[in-house]
């Protein structure tokens, strides 16, 4: 249960409401958005008293006693969430591109391919240098190390970073080197992890799970705003379903539902779903026509020199990249929108 | 296995190809389309001499023994699939816009939803007088007498009608009344019935099972193939998933995996994909992005007045359909695309 | 909606009730099982007044006006459905065991076949003239002939014979000659088809579709009971998962569920779920021990000799059979059961 | 790639094998398990060459270099693995059972739980401390007080204590206080997590994740195991499906299946699959009958107290249980095998 208190509201009348709210096997706890205040209840709940609870008159509002999302709904806020990624914004009304290789590997190729995005007006550089992967035996990822070179690279482009991390403890390390967290689809399920970030404002990208209802991925959000986080952004990424043409389904309805149900800012990331350059391009314009804020595309400067086995067959290269954002503002300019500009 | 024939074989060249492809528990077929002639083979295939049919003089070519389709094929033939649909041409340059309500219910609603549709430049009208339905409780439909009615229509209006048959046995009602055949979602595994249409010349849309991989669509379409008629267009409608936000998830990627897997024209409907009005439009601008050859939409003059329980909720008022007409034309203008003229 | 009526309701009493029912886009229809004496009505219902209707003198009960089923469900009925197959009962206190090929190919191994399963006690004998089958190039069966072949040794064995058939034209002819329709999981979707079985006595067991819930199994024989057929069982054969390991995954939960639902018999098929030999085993023994009512398991004297591509993989030979048997016989009695003793 | 040195190896040959083995993006790790040392490739291979790796003098043999799992299969050894769980051993013979509440709640409920449970014969007790919940706002476990509970309850009763964490901080916390972990299906594919117990030598069962492959299942073991620790067993619990008569689909065939391809012990959820008491006996029942090595079983003395919303429906009361493990009893003799002795 989340309680909404009243801008009154005193010191005293908190303690009082928190009072009400007491009780065995539930913890209370205080936030803060934008200026709202919040009580906010986790843990057994059948024996409060929500009569009580919304009746005191320092509460402004409660939610329902049983609902599972409170501060990611739709009906939270007026306006939908922004995002501030370095000078654009995520969730605005102009769509954000960011692009990068799958994986940190060699610096030489890290840094001609976000030469090459950043001169292609890209709005943020992705790259992974923790990799959550198929098996032990796979390239693991150059873990800190990637990470602290991918800080470097994004100051000397002036490029905002977006990059993953699988363990609570990197949290502090993602805050020192890069602007973006991604939580990976195989995470999205990992509560420790969104806990973690919750106690961090760092804006954060998380990936739906390749089997998670579009509910299940809001609530991950909602582990994260509950920490205490509200830059929390939704990337449809392709679901698992029978079909194996593609690698994954990419569930565009994704992108009208998440509108309606939530205030935040949804990503589409169409290389993952395709597993195939091929694809990509439909996929990417599909994405753009149905109204999502960013689109998240592989792109590397030369993707046979990638590690092994790894995603070089779903990258572009870079001129690939260039004529797609080319298709992209065209589709985006018959339904009334345009890419945010180049940095 | 196929064997294609020469130009030049003769009746006796004939026989001797039949004769080495003869044996036991293997039936041979003699087929033709686009002026070539061909030797099917369906059966226990294991003793066939694939080497000595493919040397015979009179063979032009032979498909890999063990291979599932054949003329539905990308490589069967040089160019893509054109199905004349009244005037217009499914499968060619310009997108096509089926429009109608879900079942055939009285003539008044019917005969003011044909005239509005007709009036917004839809090319087919479209309409179910036969009903796979949920449960035997619900409506089944107006059956024969249904079939007539929309004769009636597509006359009057001059509006080709497309409509489900569910039965073998109604195949030629069909040829007497509508002029494409619909293989509902149901029954795209209805072998009987794929094959009795096969021995017609009907155009054809077969809907993908709602759990059926595109390779099992395609193969839907090569049982019609092989029965001889061509005329056969593949329909993806939003499979079942564990997504429950919609109905059924579009699998937009279908459309470009299709356009390299076959040469046959791909129809979308996104109203059954949706089940809810509010996300027909983004799908439908999804579709026409990736390249769809039509569209099939529902549409009804007073959806509320629909028989229940039905598909009301996902029915188009004409007014929203006009609206979302003027946008599929922006969005396919900005791919170099355009709707086929009106009628 | 279904209007169950007294014992003393005379015909004028039926025409009032009818008239009670009767409206525009809506089909009347009566039913009798077990003596009891139905009025069932098929379409629009929203201007049906229930209350008059369960109010009226003749009238002993009526469903819910929404209810998808009535006939099906466990509340339809004291007892479970029996139906006798030959001599034995499928649904009462003893397990069946229906073994056979896939398909009939030669008569010589359907007859050493047949032979050997009525040596091991089998209760009846399965095997395809009408195939389903993934491609038009695969071996179709063998047809009636195969059907009037199924016939012959059905008798000659004294084994009741199990046979699929695809085409609403074909009932009659398996009225002829087999003992037990089967509806195969390709067609449990195919209504025309479920419709003229209902419109025979013949028992006819349906298979799952992959892709179905349980629920929809159960409507699927709902329609085959409002048709008028009472002799219907449902057979789990394995569901399509993401899983790859086994070609279905089995959904052993599927008996539990439905001996809570609905009263009719449940039938397993471990073969087509397993997909190969080795897998048979544990999953019939799982059948046994989770209470389902009959097996459905292939058996070939000489698997590979079977018509490729096909089911040789999994079907198993005599010996394999019996000592499967011998191993459900101790796991039947660990549960206070058996199977039905043999013909 | 793995690859395996002989007995006679110095130090000096691991140092050759090593230099034959590094470079760029690669990491090395030495491992041993019973005896055999091993070295592992982790990373870019295709530089390697396996011939001279091969056929070095120290190697005994190399897995193929693009192999996803090695120590997990069941071709690393001549038996399968045998975990001691307290005085008893998952994996071997004797079936084990596992019983408790799903979450520890009051300690008097637990007590009384483990008190009842132990007089049953059960062979270690589970219970969650840290719970991964569908929402933030349901109740999140006790935590580290909780975890210490467990090990009060555990040395009190003699009983081997199973329970879940989910950060990797925590491993350390479950050395002290607990015998086995749990990775729950949330979490299998979380890697921080798994490589964090693979550094520990505690027994850990992974569940499955609930859409997962098992081929994805056992590479989550691998990284255990890859990490160091080789007791690690596998735990099938209900698989994400259509279906949704039970809370998800028990996949039997899981057991034969893993028990091909690894020698890990297999353990079966029936509870968590089911989600409701009266499916837990035919889902335990089949369990036992394809050869689970465990049992894992929701049990509470009082389900109707447990905090909601919770698994209180799933649940069962002591005497529930008795009479299951009665039944299971007499199932694993009818297939020649018993539970363990009590304890």
């Amino acid at each position: 249960m989340i309680v909404e208190l009243k801008q009154a509201a005193s010191g005293a009348d908190i303690e009082r409401v928190t009072a009400l709210l007491n009780g065995e096997f539930r913890t209370i706890k205080a936030l803060e958005f934008d200026g709202r205040r919040f009580l906010g209840v986790s843990g057994a709940r059948e024996d409060l008293d929500p009569g009580a609870i919304a009746s005191h008159p320092a509460v402004l509002a409660t939610s329902q006693n049983d609902a599972t999302t409170y501060f990611t709904r739709r009906s939270f806020k007026d306006l939908r969430t922004e995002i501030a990624i370095g000078e654009r914004r995520l969730g605005g009304d102009d769509m954000l591109i960011i692009a990068g290789p799958c994986t940190v590997e060699g610096p030489d190729e890290l840094w001609r391919t976000a030469e090459a995005v950043k001169r292609l007006g890209v709005h943020a550089f992705r790259a992974g240098a923790f990799k959550p992967r198929t098996s032990p035996y796979n390239f693991q990822g150059l873990g800190r190390e990637g990470l602290a070179m991918l800080g470097t690279i994004g100051k000397e482009f002036s490029l905002p970073i977006v990059s993953e991390i699988l363990d609570p403890r990197d949290v502090g390390l993602a805050e020192d080197h890069i602007d973006v967290i991604q939580v990976g689809t195989r995470n999205m399920t990992n509560q420790a992890l969104l806990k973690a970030i919750g106690g961090s404002k760092l804006p954060t990208i998380i990936k739906r799970g390749s089997s998670s209802k579009l509910d299940e991925l809001v609530r991950a959000a909602e582990f994260v705003m509950y920490g205490g986080n509200p830059n929390v952004a939704l990337c449809e990424r392709g679901i698992q379903t029978f079909e194996n043409a593609t690698r994954s389904t990419l569930d565009v309805s994704a992108v009208p539902v998440l509108r309606r149900t939530t205030h935040l800012p949804i990503v589409i990331d169409p290389s993952h779903a395709a597993g195939e350059r091929a694809y990509v391009e439909p996929l990417a314009l599909a994405a753009a026509v149905v109204g999502a804020d960013a689109l998240l595309i592989e792109c590397h400067v030369d993707p046979g020199m990638m590690i092994k086995p790894g995603d070089g067959p779903q990258a572009l290269r870079p001129d690939d990249l260039e004529a797609l954002l080319e298709k992209i503002e065209a589709v985006l300019r018959s339904v009334g929108r345009r890419l945010a500009p180049r940095l």
